[in-house]
Parts: structure tokens; sequence; C-alpha cells
């Protein structure tokens, strides 16, 4: 894409500020026209409808410069750090009446947006159980001692957890917010967000001082999963907004990853459901997502071994003798050698070598297995 | 499949007794020969083999009159009470090294072995968590009440609890053992066997008298498999036994259900493992599992849903106007009814509505929603 002109970025910013987050009719037009035909569009008068008065009243250098002055800065497609991740969403996906690319960004804090490239979504209930938390912080905390960015929103439970994790870890990680950049939502975020802004970046496609609004979270989800290569859902309840996050990434052809948990965990049901539903794949570990989401051989997982067993260090021909001692009831070698067709003599050497390992006992009436089964 | 002459039912007699369990080479035979030639091939003797030496001993009329003795019955391929279920062994499923459709069953119990025909295995690890054995209460419960018959093995943990909560819901239930079906293993398990033998049944590939042999353990599972129509695993570690009926299962194109369970558990790995490989299914709840292994329309799961909100019971007009009152900061009634695209005349008394309903609350500078986000 070409750098955008000035006059399209002052248009954008407009839109930005006038138009609410997720409305198609907007993107279609953008999508259409360019930002500047857009928003002549929009600003004609239609009956029932006040918004060709309220983006009449915008003034685009001033909201630059009030947003500059804060230490926020506007990006539009074409800015060398627009996420291009963001220009899958102008392809039709559509949630609940929402979707298309914003006009435009807001960023606060001084890490470049072109970093998030290959970097995952961890979103969940704000009503984390133990288990999510934990679930999240080591999630999390993989992903950061591999230099994947995380993203998250900028609520309690998960959200924070996934951000607050991957700091610990020396990660990266961004919050995205339903409100703007420079404003706090919920209260007790606060000095995360301010550190996020600080260090990392916090990004928004409402401007500066617009307010946490039901709509603007739904909204806002799209660009969690539009930013990044995959979402991992650690925990939700059957309602949770984290599952309209994990659709807008299966529209967006992301990879959506599933925490399980256990069944009878209310904050688990909307995982196993959407999952149930079918294009997700099950993470149990940091590791997982990792090869799910990397380069192809950039992450491989080492399969999961049950423990070494001491059985597995006996010889071929001492194991499958093993095989053929009883747990129960002992029997004789002579039974034991003919079930393994072994020659009794070398049958009884290799049941009292058994015997020295702790393998087999010999009882009164003949050979059993040492330990219950 | 014609009825079986009674030498081939006295062949596989022999065979049953002087084979063991799972030889691919006797029921490739058997299959190709019938029960009889392969008898006469196995009587030809083998250099380093005692097979032959221990088949000319068995004396079928004796065993199978012992058996009658002990109410145990003897099935064959071709018997009307003959599981139509184990043929499938014959098609070339394989794990381990065993397979193959057994040369006849050994059964003690009034119930005919054709109700398995809509049957499911439910299993797992012997060392169940208190979450397994809730799950496994739950679903063998479910399954039980909407008469499917449930199989399992013998031993304690997942398989017992199984058996015990499908009789405690009135169900019906198999044990399939790895020893003789008058033998008990594990001892603790004694009056749920024999209550299985009384009033329902107990199967064994293995004649009257054999031990609990693993190798005995591993070709068992096939019969799990093979007799029902699809596997729920419960609770597995990462090298429990229930992986291997799982992946009999899953040769014998069988459905495979598998629970989530949380990923800290141990014996949740092995399932997570083994889901992650592919082509099973997860499962939460029993009526999942009758939707899967039903006849199709049979059992059809009722989506889950997250419980009514009052929000669901407003007007969609008033929904709608509610998206927009802000959840932190208030905003003027004003500017609620602009963002709405309401006037202001009908925006107030629906604020009012919203209040009288607990929805929002107003302040000195605006309007809010009641609760915290």
């Amino acid at each position: 894409m070409s750098a955008p002109s000035e006059h399209e970025r002052l248009a954008r910013v407009v839109l930005s500020c006038g138009v609410e987050p997720g409305d198609l009719t907007t993107s279609t037009l953008v999508r259409q026209e360019g930002a500047q035909g857009a928003l002549e569009a929009q600003l004609v008068p239609r009956p029932g409808s006040g918004l060709s008065e309220r983006l009449r009243v915008i003034d685009p250098l001033r909201q630059l410069d009030q947003a500059s002055r804060c230490g926020i800065r506007f990006l539009v497609p074409g800015d060398p750090e627009w996420p291009a991740g963001l220009d899958d969403l102008d392809h039709g996906a559509e949630v609940q009446g929402l979707g298309g690319t914003p006009p435009g960004i807001w960023v606060k804090g001084p890490m470049p947006l072109t970093e998030l490239a290959g970097s995952v979504a961890v979103v969940g209930s704000r009503s984390a159980s133990t288990y999510g938390v934990e679930m999240t912080r080591a999630i999390s905390e993989c992903l950061a001692l591999s230099g994947v960015p995380v993203v998250s929103g900028g609520a309690k439970g998960i959200d924070f957890v996934a951000h607050d994790a991957t700091l610990v870890a020396g990660g990266a990680t961004v919050a995205v917010l339903a409100c703007g950049v420079d404003r706090v939502y919920p209260e007790q975020n606060r000095r995360l967000l301010a550190h996020l802004a600080a260090e990392f970046a916090v990004v928004s496609e409402q401007p500066p001082g617009s307010a946490p609004l039901r709509i603007r979270f739904l909204a806002r989800n799209r660009l969690i999963a539009a930013l990044t290569r995959g979402t991992v859902l650690v925990e939700a309840a059957l309602r949770s907004g984290a599952l309209n996050t994990v659709g807008w990434a299966e529209q967006l052809s992301r990879t959506v990853m599933c925490v399980p948990g256990p069944v009878t965990s209310y904050t688990s049901q909307g995982v196993h459901h959407w999952f149930r539903r079918g294009s997700s794949t099950l993470v149990t570990h940091g590791s997982e997502v990792l090869e799910l989401v990397g380069a192809a051989g950039d992450h491989l997982v080492e399969e999961p071994r049950g423990e070494e067993r001491p059985r597995d260090a006996l010889s071929p021909a001492d194991q499958r003798l093993l095989e053929w001692v009883p747990v129960s009831q002992p029997a004789g070698a002579v039974s034991i050698a003919r079930l393994g067709q072994l020659h009794i003599r070398d049958a009884v050497p290799a049941l009292r070598r058994l015997e020295r390992a702790g393998f087999v006992r010999e009882e009164v009436d003949g050979w059993r297995l040492a330990g219950a089964r």
C-alpha cells in the first residue's frame, strides 16, 4: 500500500472520532472510495441519523495535536508501523453485524506495532479460576521466553494475568482497549496499563477520551484477533466475551487454541463448547502454542512421554519373559517357560535376574509379579 | 454366517484353550481354513515351539463340560448370541503385534451378548482421581438411564466406577476380563464381578481358570473396543493401558470420545495427548456420548446455553440503547441518545425504564451502567 496522503490521514482521523467502531457501512465506503470519499459520503445529512453533524464538528488537526501532546500516535494503512494483520478485516469477516478495518488506530507506547507480526493473543474470562490463572501464567511465560509478543485486553482475570506473567518473564505485551488509550478501565489495572503505555504499547481504534461501551468491547475483540497469528482461549464461561474474540479469530482464519479444563468447572464450559464446534486445536502447554503459530519447523514439540519405567531397562528377552509371569496366583517356572517359549534352563536364571531386580517374587507354589498390578 | 458344526466348535475350544489371545497366525489360519484346518496346521510340531504339544493334550468336551457346570457358556461365530462386533477384528486391525477375532469367547451371566449391539465402553486409569470418578459416574449414569449398556474391564478405578454407577442407575453392564471368567482379579472387585456374573455378564476369550497376564490385558482390550459402538476415555496417564483400548477402538473405526480435564492433572495427560493426535471427539456430558454413538437423530444434544440474562428480557429498542450507556464515567442523556440515534424525547423515558429495571444508574454528571462491568 502506498503512503497515505495528508488529506487521507485527516479524513481517517475524522472517521475514527465520529463513527462507532466496527461500522461496516463506513469501512466498505473507505475500501471503495478511500477515506476522503467515505467522509464526503457520510457528511451528507440523512434523516434520523446524527452522524453527519457529529463528523462536521470534528477538527482532525486539533485531535492529532492533543493526542500527540499525550504521547499518542495515530496510525493508518500505508504507515510503516501499520500492522498488516488489520487489513485482513476488510475481507468480509463479520460478527454480530460488526466488522471492517478501522480507519486508523491510536497507540501509546514505544513498541513498534510491526513487532506484533508473530504475536499470540491470550484471552479468557474476567472471573478466572485458580486453574485458569495458573494456565495463563504458564502459557504466557513460555511465549515470553520464546520472544513471542503477547496481546490481550485490559480486563481483570485472564487478560491481567497474561500481561503480568509476560512482563515477569521479560517478554513484550500489548493491551488492546475498548476505550481511549489515555483512559483506564477497569480502575484496578491502572498500574498495569500505565506500565504497558510506558514500556510497550496500548492500542485502541477509539480516539483518546472515549468511554468503554459494550459495543466497543465487541468491536475491539476483532482487533485482538486480527493483530495476532492465533488466539489462545484459556477459560470462558458459556457467555464469556472471550468467545467473541475466538469467533473473530476463526473468521479471520487465525489459529484458535483451546485449553481444556475440568468439565465441572463453570469457566471451562465455554471453552469446551467452543471446541466441540469444530475448527480449533486443543493445547495443553505453551510449546504446543508455539508449534501452531510458529513458522514451519520453528518450534517442534517434544512428544510427551510417561516416566521411564524400570521395566524399560531390562533386556528384550527378560521383558518378554516378564509378560508371562502372573500378576496374582503364582505359576511354576515350567509353565512360565512354556508360555514364553523358553527352555527351562534359560527361564530359571532369567526369573532369578528379574527377582533380584525386584520385578517378580518366588512363593511356595511358584512365581508371580512383585508389585500388585 | 451359517451355524457352526460341532467339529468346528470343538476345534475352537482347543484353540481357545491352547493358543494365547491375539495370536495373528492362528486367527489368520482360522479365517482361511476354518477352525479345524487351523487346528490341524497348528498340530504339526515345530522346532522351538511347544504349541502342538499343548494343543494335543486339550480335551475340548471336558473343557465345555467343566465350564458348563460352572454356568459358563462358550460362544463361537455363527452362534445366535455371538456379538457381531467381534467379527470386525478380522479385518486387519493390529496393535503391538496382537489382533484377530478370538476362536470363541467364554461368558458367565444371564445377559444375552446380542444386547451389546448399541453398547459403549467406559475406560480409564486404575488410579483415578476424584474428578475422574465423578465424570465416570455422571457419564455411566446417563448411559444407563438411556438404556445403553456399558462395557468395561474388571479393574479398580474407572472400570469399577463405570460398572458401579451403571448398576446404581439401573443399567446393564458387562465386564471383559483378561483372566478366566471364573477367576477374580483384582481381589477387591470380588463382589462386583460376582454380581455381574449373576445378573449381567462377564466375558473373556481366555478359558476358565486362566491367570491374568500382562499380554492378556492387551489382547483383552481389543474385545472391549470391538464389542462396543464407541469408547469413552475418562482418565489416563501418559502410559495408561486405557490408551491401548482407544488404540483398538480407532483401528476398528469405533468412535473414540475423550473427556477433557485439568492440564495439570497427571491422569488427564494421557487423554489430552491422545486427543491431540487427531481422530477422537471431546465429550463433556453423557448426552454428547449418546449423540455420537446413537442411531442418527436418536439422541440430539441440546446446545448448552449460558443462563438467561436479565438483559435478554428487555425490548430490542431498550437493549440497543443500553449498549450506549457507559460502564464507568457517566454520560449525559443527550450524548447517549445521539450515539443510539434516538430522539432525546424517547431516550429519557427509556433510561428511566432501564433504571427501574436496575440496569443503569443516574449520577450527578449523567448515566452509567448499574453493575460494574
